[in-house]
């Protein structure tokens, strides 16, 4: 892999700023406020941050970046999409208990439901998240998918993922400034006491973890290696993607990919015609 | 182009929804709240929102795409510079001038500045935007830097104006949220007056136009044709970004480009090295 080093850091980064996020999400209900349980209090209400911060932004930023990891590129493709599916799995049962628990909150509490812009966006993130996950399960890891398909709709597939991504971001942080206003009372939020100052901080993890997983997820050189034998072997205008021959290649270095990628004069423009198209999976 | 009508449609949408968000930034100010002025009152507070709209996210927007509308592929590449560079300007005004807008208000008014997330984030958007656009003015519009600079740097400039112009969307929301609980007192938020009504849908509206460019712009098939002769006839290692030669570059058939692309061996394999690192401007 190129710039090994700098992955790597990058990786500790988002991996500590994700961990120290879901830490303060912690400290927040359970020192600062009135912790957590089930039963339609306001410490029911508090599973909805933790639940979020744990599952919808840190398991499912993970799910973005663990096929460029360069120690799973040894092992098939197969089995790291049942992991990339695996972990979105978890995201979304964890994303769809914390709004359970929010709405149970509001019900409790004669609360009026999805009135504010945090919860219009909020449930459209979890409805097209699900989508996503149903629509990635059947098109890229059931074996019925036509390889034409499954190429034209790779690039759909990898857009709306990190577009939905941002997305519960930009949601939780629009949740995290509604709670403080709601809750702060004496002193007020903009009397900045000690928990303001913490959930903000908070909040700036929360962009920084985005952007370290957005930085990683778009770097074209950070890509898992293309099965490039199966790229060379199959007819023009197909994909790699779904041809499992590719299942047990491992990592190759640069030259041994370019002497692969000059075997053929169809072989070369096939890969300009998939670079430009972006049909192979970018993750 | 490949696919110019969906390209079409694409910008005529994310005009529409855009130009769609700043008359609905004009109808909440001037039919829900006090209007404009430059008094101190919530009249002037209301300049942040309709210039955070008009430029922060509309111009800011149109700015990332100019150098894929395909009919200005024919002028040359410094005066799209001068495009690119002069929107983003025009932006960045606005955006000072209504967060001038919202410190005077406060200041009249005895509310503290700067305690909310919002304005953390937002702050923080507005200076690294401006160091953005004085970096890029610096490095790729005037004449100096080494083109090896402008190769390395250009992939970083690409994804922080992205992930900025993503960020400064999140921040609209936030504000949208804030201001909303607080101004809307009897019926309040949770009673979905047609203020509330009309801004969450101001608030989907930014979320689609910033989904709509960010689709725009991350199309490998819909980038500006790079100067293939232009690349050709330079060094290995040396990159078009800053070559003047391509400034008349006109837009080329993609047989053209294949021909072009076969000429020589080292042009390949220096066409190959530019597509995988992204070096040139993806925008």
């Amino acid at each position: 892999m190129e710039d090994y080093g700098r992955f790597l850091a990058f990786l500790a980064s988002s991996l500590l700023v994700g961990f120290v996020s879901v830490i303060l999400s912690l400290v927040w209900v359970l020192h600062y406020r009135e912790g957590l349980s089930w039963d339609g209090s306001a410490a029911e209400f508090n599973w909805h941050p933790v639940l979020i911060i744990t599952g919808f932004v840190f398991i499912q930023g993970i799910a973005i970046i663990v096929y460029r990891l360069p120690w799973t590129w040894k092992c098939s493709k197969l089995l790291m999409k049942f992991i990339h599916a695996g972990l979105n799995t978890t995201a979304m049962i964890l994303a769809i208990v914390s709004v359970v628990a929010a709405f149970d909150f509001h019900n409790a509490g004669n609360i009026p439901n999805m009135y504010s812009l945090h919860s219009w966006i909020g449930l459209a993130a979890v409805i097209f998240y699900c989508l996503q996950l149903f629509l990635g399960f059947a098109v890229f890891l059931l074996p019925f998918a036509p390889v034409r398909l499954r190429a034209a709709l790779m690039p759909i597939h990898v857009y709306s993922g990190l577009t939905i991504f941002a997305t519960v971001i930009a949601t939780a942080l629009m949740g995290i400034t509604e709670k403080l206003i709601f809750a702060l009372k004496n002193p007020a939020y903009s009397e900045s006491p000690p928990e303001a100052i913490l959930v903000n901080c908070l909040g700036l993890l929360l962009v920084i973890f985005g952007s370290l997983i957005l930085w990683m997820a778009s770097r074209p050189h950070w890509k898992r290696p293309p099965a490039e034998n199966a790229k060379i072997l199959s007819p023009i205008g197909a994909t790699p993607e779904g041809t499992e021959a590719e299942s047990t290649m491992t990592n190759s270095s640069n030259a041994d990919k370019s002497d692969l990628r000059s075997n053929t004069e169809a072989a070369r423009k096939q890969n300009i015609k998939f670079d430009e198209a972006g049909q192979r999976s970018t993750m």
